[in-house]
């Protein structure tokens, strides 16, 4: 559990103790947050908009739908149900756009790299020919770069496809789950057309069949899991590497008082690399230390936060929460922008000091900020030009606060490969001992704990959620600003294996791992899928990703990309449980999506408000499955355990020293 | 003036004279529209979102903003006028989403056309040629057939282009204004791309300036207009031949008591192309009279109404805002739906009648439909399968009331090349004569009326704004809903050139057209640009759309589209006038709106509430721009005009029988 404080004023309500700290120091008394924001509003939410019947998508509105009565339908006759699923399915297609056009950076920077053209490499060739691989593309005998090259441009080519076939990457997915979106109708074709589509279908007077608006919202989201998100991730490594594990440290204590300190926020990762390299150049160094600090410290916000973080090590001083108060210690010198998820009042907070927002991409500024342009094509000098920047500031630094005890050791990089790997040992990589785990009941079943923090809801909820999954001997996998709220619980480090109950204490002891496995950023979910459906192929767990012991929450998500994972999670077979959705005003539309949507998909969404019933929810589907899957049953003790100790013991996580009895 | 008359219970403040017939007859007592709804809601729409600061993207809020309230900021700092901003940016994004998702459409029926394996064929080869050269393809010496194919999978290319050239069809604009999208970074890349890089910019934490987010809006309206909905019309144009003058008659009279009643409604007229086929099919006639029919009557409604209103001379009933009027006459026996504009409450209204509501496209639904899906490939077939069903109604029919008296006369069909063609003369198609009048001042200028017809503003509001227009001599080009409004107010017909000013009225009758010139449905408005292109291209207005004495409004906007659409015009220099947008809550970005944009693209938005302020605000803004053309000063009077009268005598409306002294 956070330890609960009554603190600073203002910030009673906060759980999360280094964010207490900070604003209890007069050096952040002028700092206004959105904790300030929220106790200001005074009022609820608009409960129209709240419940998914606010209608804003043509002039004759805004209309406010109250289900069932005559009188409160649109003024085009629009029912709650179709306000409320037209809602949805945007959200959907504005997540989906969000890491769709995130998907088309990264692509677009792999090609530059496959053409030798900019600062970054092919790194994973491995990888790299097994995604050819899945485009069909020749790789024996061929040169790494025209494979890139070839694989570049094929992925490229699935963001504008025309056509009706669907997406490369959709054959991953179990034989039975891509004969069902077939069915359905449902299989992506093109990654931007099904956001065109989806925006098209949700104009006044489209369609407005709940049913049938959620055909083309999964498809969206879809595209968004099995296409640009898959895409991204998969080329993302290739280039910068496949994250192995590897100790970090999370929370605020990062921040050094005797270097210039640059905080890297936002999502995509190919600034971010670049400033990384920059930062251990001669040259900057040594103009850090003309300004008077001993060096320079990168450490990561939000996602682009963990995409260092997962490949690099690089510390994270917080999640999306704690932007504003990674500021309001007054010892940042720049915090360098991307996209999505910067909130416009960083750049106040940042007037308080002598920090500089940074913004560096053209599709993102921000009033306040200062915007030097990153070229993909001449990164280390964009990088370096920021650099520069940053550390001329450190020389401006007036007082600040550190909450140096604030910091927590974490292991992280569990790539699909990784866990792979570190279970099936490392000659025969496979999610066997896994399954077998899973079906000797070792292990109950697998929850993954994805998305965002929020302000509205308690700080604690991700850490409340998972103490009660591990103490059932439930294994988790988190990404995004989930697994940094996890992170600074102490989860995710092996030594946290000490709060799993006994069976899956056993199971992280003997490989020893964390019980809650880092996957990256929100936009590495497609991680989650693919090692779920790695699940399936080996046999044991039914034939779809529907009959697995697992489920999905993402009980904080703030972004419209966590809906669309949600769906897309959902139109992949699997459950998940959010606190809320906007789609309580609209009966019929509720019911199908938190019941209906089983029928088609194999799963479906599900509400639950409070943290601790949302663990029940999570332990209660995965004992189900178990049930249906008959796995249930007394068994005897197997001999298996004692050779899969032996196995298991050269495992990577030896190299970054984990604990446990076989790394030591 | 529209006559304004109290009538049937509930619809007092109805002006429009068919519409007050039909809802005060017995036949119609039961059935519950669009205007009962304006009138329940007994309050005003919600001021956060009318006024553009409710904010829904993310799961912090919603948020509702009050400008310059620290307090009242969203809770991620966002300011009202990036709210403002990014719910107008999307409003450009679905709006643009809408056209390109029917442009899709009307491309890949174009290309079974081309291939010959559907029921349509290539009608204009002259166009089809214009069109393949702008896309640089080879025309000499190669079969139609090939043309069109190469033609169709380039067009289809441009949908999903992922490399950072412009759209093909950019090239049409003047040389400066290419310039400027250049230099300002908006000129479209891909037309699926701009909608997904919008929605993502929009997305929490992204874009957050409003100027950035503007440039972005350009674009994708842009790719819309210069884009999707250009290639649309032309391709529409090539397969089902490019309009011509016709005469036509429209309003509820053309419904007939002893045929059976067929409306179609909505945008894509593949489906509405192939019912006018089927419905002269012998088969279909012999079925319609077994069933005591004496034949079979296709009216439109709306845009598809519009689209086969202007190739095929077939009535329409209604536009947007009757559409529930028309089946509230008891007297239709189907209502055939296809994408976009079409009120879920028609199958509440059809519920009270023998009536269906057929929808035929998988993206487009509702409850109480019956889906009769409609293949393109097999477009006979389908065709005959809903007439069928409508047929069969007939039998079912019970009350009706058709209020016969209100059907109007119509001069229909001026697209771009019979305008050129119209004023040119048969020999030398030109806009020569066109300029040379506003230059000597006898038309004062263009005005272009597009768009919706909407609930909540009065009926009348498109005549009172013309009829002002053309007192004032300045010609009026119409489209959409907004064209149907003025033919039903006898403004599309030749004889309407009495109520123009004398020198107007001169042109009007010697070229024998009407003051009002319908140019096609909403996606046609890419008709416009190409015709003010032409304009400058002529010389002597100046060398861009922004020097040219022309002005567009869109009175009664009500779909997202026509923002789309606005936008599309300001940034192509166009002037526009709205009655309202969703941003007066956000005082600097509607400043930027309607007043920074000028010193960015040469035009702005201008937003007046009165229909006659409206008029005042166009006339002032022609005649500013003709004194910067220097054509406002006295001239002698020339002796072009005889020569002219006689170049003008052999326009294609003689064929049509139109009046006016040349073509009688």
């Amino acid at each position: 559990m956070a330890i609960k404080r009554n603190g600073c004023e203002g910030c009673t309500d906060i759980t999360c103790v280094s964010t207490q700290q900070v604003l209890s120091q007069d050096v952040a008394k002028n700092v206004k947050t959105a904790y300030d924001r929220v106790k200001a509003r005074g009022m609820s939410a608009c409960l129209f908009g709240s419940s998914g019947t606010c209608c804003r998508n043509c002039n004759m509105g805004p209309c406010q739908i109250i289900d069932g009565v005559d009188d409160m339908l649109g003024i085009c006759g629009a029912t709650a149900d179709t306000v409320a699923a037209r809602n949805f399915a945007r959200t959907v297609a504005a997540g989906s756009a969000a890491h769709t056009d995130h998907a088309r950076e990264m692509v677009k920077g792999f090609i530059e790299a496959a053409k030798g053209e900019g600062l970054h490499q092919i790194k994973d060739v491995d990888k790299l020919k097994k995604l050819a691989a899945d485009f069909g593309i020749v790789t024996e005998e061929r040169e790494v770069k025209d494979i890139a090259l070839e694989l570049g441009e094929k992925a490229l080519a699935e963001f504008g496809k025309q056509d009706d076939a669907p997406l490369s990457m959709l054959k991953r997915a179990t034989p039975k789950r891509q004969a069902l979106w077939q069915k359905l109708g449902i299989a992506p074709r093109g990654i931007d057309r099904e956001v065109v589509e989806m925006m098209h279908r949700t104009h006044m007077g489209v369609d407005q069949e709940y049913h049938n608006l959620m055909l083309q919202a999964s498809r969206t989201a879809l595209s968004d899991g099995w296409g640009a998100s898959m895409l991204s991730t998969e080329l993302t490594d290739i280039m910068f590497g496949t994250p192995v594990p590897r100790r970090a440290i999370v929370d605020l204590g990062v921040l050094k008082l005797d270097q210039v300190n640059i905080t890297v926020h936002g999502h995509e990762p190919l600034l971010a690399e670049a400033l990384c390299i920059a930062a251990q150049d001669p040259e900057m160094l040594e103009l850090a230390k003309k300004q008077g600090a001993k060096g320079i410290n990168l450490a990561g916000v939000c996602c682009t936060g963990n995409e260092i973080l997962m490949r690099r090590g690089i510390p994270v001083a917080g999640g999306f929460v704690q932007q504003e108060i990674v500021l309001a210690t007054g010892a940042v010198e720049a915090m360098v922008v991307d996209v999505q998820c910067v909130m416009q009042s960083v750049a106040e907070v940042a007037k308080n000091f002598h920090t500089d927002i940074i913004t560096t991409n053209y599709r993102a500024k921000m009033p306040g900020g200062i915007h030097i342009q990153f070229e993909e094509h001449e990164a280390l000098n964009s990088a370096k030009q920021i650099l520069t920047h940053a550390i001329k500031n450190f020389k401006k630094r007036g007082k600040c606060f550190i909450p140096k005890e604030t910091k927590m050791d974490v292991v992280v990089g569990f790539s699909h490969e990784t866990i792979n790997t570190m279970l099936g040992g490392r000659f025969r990589a496979s999610y066997r001992p896994l399954n077998d785990n899973i079906i000797n009941g070792r292990i109950r079943g697998v929850a993954a704990i994805v998305g965002c923090d929020n302000f509205k809801l308690a700080d604690d909820t991700h850490e409340t959620i998972v103490r009660e999954l591990l103490k059932n001997n439930i294994l988790v996998l988190a990404t995004g600003c989930a697994a940094t709220s996890l992170g600074k619980a102490g989860l995710l480090n092996p030594e946290a294996a000490r709060f799993c109950g006994d069976s899956l204490r056993e199971v992280c002891e003997t490989v020893g791992m964390p019980p809650v496995l880092h996957m990256g950023s929100c936009v590495d979910n497609s991680r989650i899928l693919i090692a779920a459906t790695e699940m399936v192929r080996q046999g044991g767990l039914g034939d779809d990703i529907s009959d697995l012991p697992a489920i999905g929450t993402a009980p904080l998500w703030m972004s419209e990309k966590a809906v669309a994972i949600g769906q897309y999670f959902v139109a992949s077979g699997a459950q998940v449980v959010f606190q809320n959705l906007p789609i309580s005003g609209a009966k019929n539309f509720n019911k199908y999506l938190t019941e209906g949507l089983m029928g088609e998909v194999g799963a479906h969404w599900n509400i639950a408000s409070e943290p601790l019933e949302i663990a029940r929810i999570m332990i209660e589907k995965i004992e189900a499955k178990r049930d249906a899957l008959g796995i249930n049953k007394k068994k005897e003790r197997v001999l298996f355990d004692m050779d899969m100790r032996r196995d298991l013991g050269g495992g990577p996580l030896k190299d970054v020293g984990c604990h446990g009895p076989t790394a030591s």
